[in-house]
């Protein structure tokens, strides 16, 4: 604590990202990074851009990249807003719609970034509980609120919230801002972005670190109503013009493009993420049902926190979170299927004691 | 305004930036870029991380980045803060140092984004006047404030204050935080980074977009006192956890670590600067003595928005700030020998009326 910070900062508990470790190589399943490299294409527009206009400022609106968004969501590019990374325009949309009198309402097991917005932005929070099962019920969400936000599907618990259960919730809290933070629906889920032109205080949040490969780029982007879309320009200009790079703006321009590439790998971390479940059922462990490129799993004999401990020294890198109901949990990002045949050879040999 | 936007955001007026024109080619001497390109290092640097890594996050803390400022500027790592331009570091400083009870103060005439700032992170702010000849007289700042900010050079006047002035202020304002904003001090001042031992309350803060040719890739510093940067981490870490991408971080890195290069540019710059001055007074231009890559002009007889109008039509852009005090001026950024012989053609014709 130093008496030059402001009240606030003190108040503070910062986001703590998973490791980003430099010591050695890991089998690195911790932070939800695509296994697969980012599609060519992409690596092409960065080579071709990589010249000396990278001395003029990059185009403040990121109109390029809004138009590709755009296309592939069938939307006007008045419908997209982009920022420097998913947790960004998470940012901005909490300031720009949540700074309410009310208090906003998310789940407790959910991504640990949203009680931490709220205390920068000075934001009331009221916390739901997850069911027993790790599953979100919307019943449990009173209307009177200045706001909703949740992961679909959620992390770190991979769960994902069938449509209907939104557009319902949308049917009845009509008054706050919904915000659905889609980082993971590409593995298995189904965007709610079909569900922005009949309702305006919808918003979606991605991103382009997951199924798209290019978490090293840092962009995100958010769908909805042009009204929303218009307030977060309004924070973002507040805050910061040029958020995207020219690199960035024209790496994830070909990522949101290059569909095929998209399909294939996505598809296969579905189909990795399926053999691995049936592998850790046979090892006694409990799975939550993942829509995600990642499991979340509690072994019936074995804490996890042991677990994890003696998979970091093997060199393999899961994320473990010490925090109530989720402590006997570990969260694994799904691999390719060489490193998840790796993971599981671990597994088998803490658990067998050898 | 929508009914799903904050009372905060409705009552933003958020910064305009100068205009990034995409209808023809123009001389673009409007948002102070740099008319050379990058270093050549920086170009092979980013060649050499385009590749499969780009699907990893890059590190948080952005370690190889802050250790080469260090090294440049000599200091502890534990000095340096990176950000997503210097705008973002800005910000970040704003809500970490300046929300306070009292008033913070900076100069009438200065980058329009301070009292954006203020506005978003609901700062109130006394404006202290420049002298009628454009200077910053510290001793119109009183020591009941709540921060300090103003930009050495100031912009958009070029107008440098000595470092002794800058010592006097710290020596008696020792209470709240001092933020110097360098992003023009290479090109003729001299920067307050080696007063930061002494003063742990000074902040200094500098961007790679202007003499480092690198405004495409977004990359901006501040260097001050391990308690001043921890509190600006906690900030960060509570807002966005990676903020810069693999690529401006090595980009940044190899641009700090040439230094030959940007001696030879910055030098090639002033010494422009300085016969354009001489042509500008020979057309009856007023020009405040400059330190920056830009010039601040008036004209004896024609009215600035009319100069800057013309040149817009011959496809030279320059900035004209429609505001109290300096609504009859141009700020003119300083571009390659070229193209301000150019500009001063261009003048010429227009000021004979040919």
């Amino acid at each position: 604590m130093s008496k030059y910070w402001s009240e606030l900062i003190r108040g503070l508990n910062p986001y703590i990202p998973g490791e980003q470790p430099k010591d050695r190589k890991y089998i690195k399943l911790n932070t939800n990074e695509n296994p697969y490299p980012p599609s060519p294409a992409v690596l092409e527009a960065i080579r071709k851009h990589t010249g000396k206009d990278l001395r003029l400022y990059p185009d403040p609106d990121g109109d390029i990249l809004k138009a590709a968004i755009a296309d592939y969501f069938q939307v006007d590019k008045k419908n997209v807003f982009v920022g420097n990374g998913s947790d960004e325009v998470l940012a901005l949309a909490f300031i720009t719609f949540f700074k309410q009198e009310k208090p906003i309402l998310y789940p407790d097991i959910t991504y640990s970034f949203y009680p931490v917005y709220s205390k920068f932005f000075e934001i009331e929070a009221d916390i739901i509980p997850l069911t027993g099962d790790f599953r979100i019920n919307l019943a449990d969400y009173p209307v009177d609120n200045g706001g909703i936000i949740f992961p679909n599907p959620n992390a770190p618990t991979g769960r994902f919230l069938p449509l209907e259960q939104i557009e319902s919730l949308l049917k009845r809290n009509t008054v706050s801002v919904v915000i659905i933070d889609e980082a993971y629906v590409d593995f298995g889920g189904e965007s709610c972005i079909s569900l922005i032109k009949n309702y305006p205080n919808l918003l979606a949040i991605q991103t382009l670190s997951k199924a798209r490969s290019l978490a090293g780029m840092r962009v995100g982007y958010a769908v909805g109503s042009s009204e929303l879309i218009d307030g977060l320009e309004r924070a973002k200009n507040s805050f910061n013009s040029y958020t995207l790079d020219r690199l960035a703006l024209v790496a994830a321009t070909a990522a949101i493009n290059d569909r095929f590439y998209f399909e294939t790998t996505r598809r296969a971390i579905i189909a990795t993420r399926e053999w691995v479940v049936t592998e850790l059922e046979k090892l006694d462990f409990e799975v939550v049902p993942s829509a995600a490129n990642f499991v979340f799993i509690q072994h019936r004999n074995q804490k996890a926190e042991e677990l994890f401990s003696a998979l970091r020294q093997r060199g393999v890198l899961v994320r473990y979170f010490k925090m109530p109901r989720i402590d006997n949990h570990l969260r694994v990002t799904i691999g390719t299927d060489d490193e998840m045949q790796e993971f599981i050879r671990h597994l088998q040999a803490i658990l067998s004691g050898s």
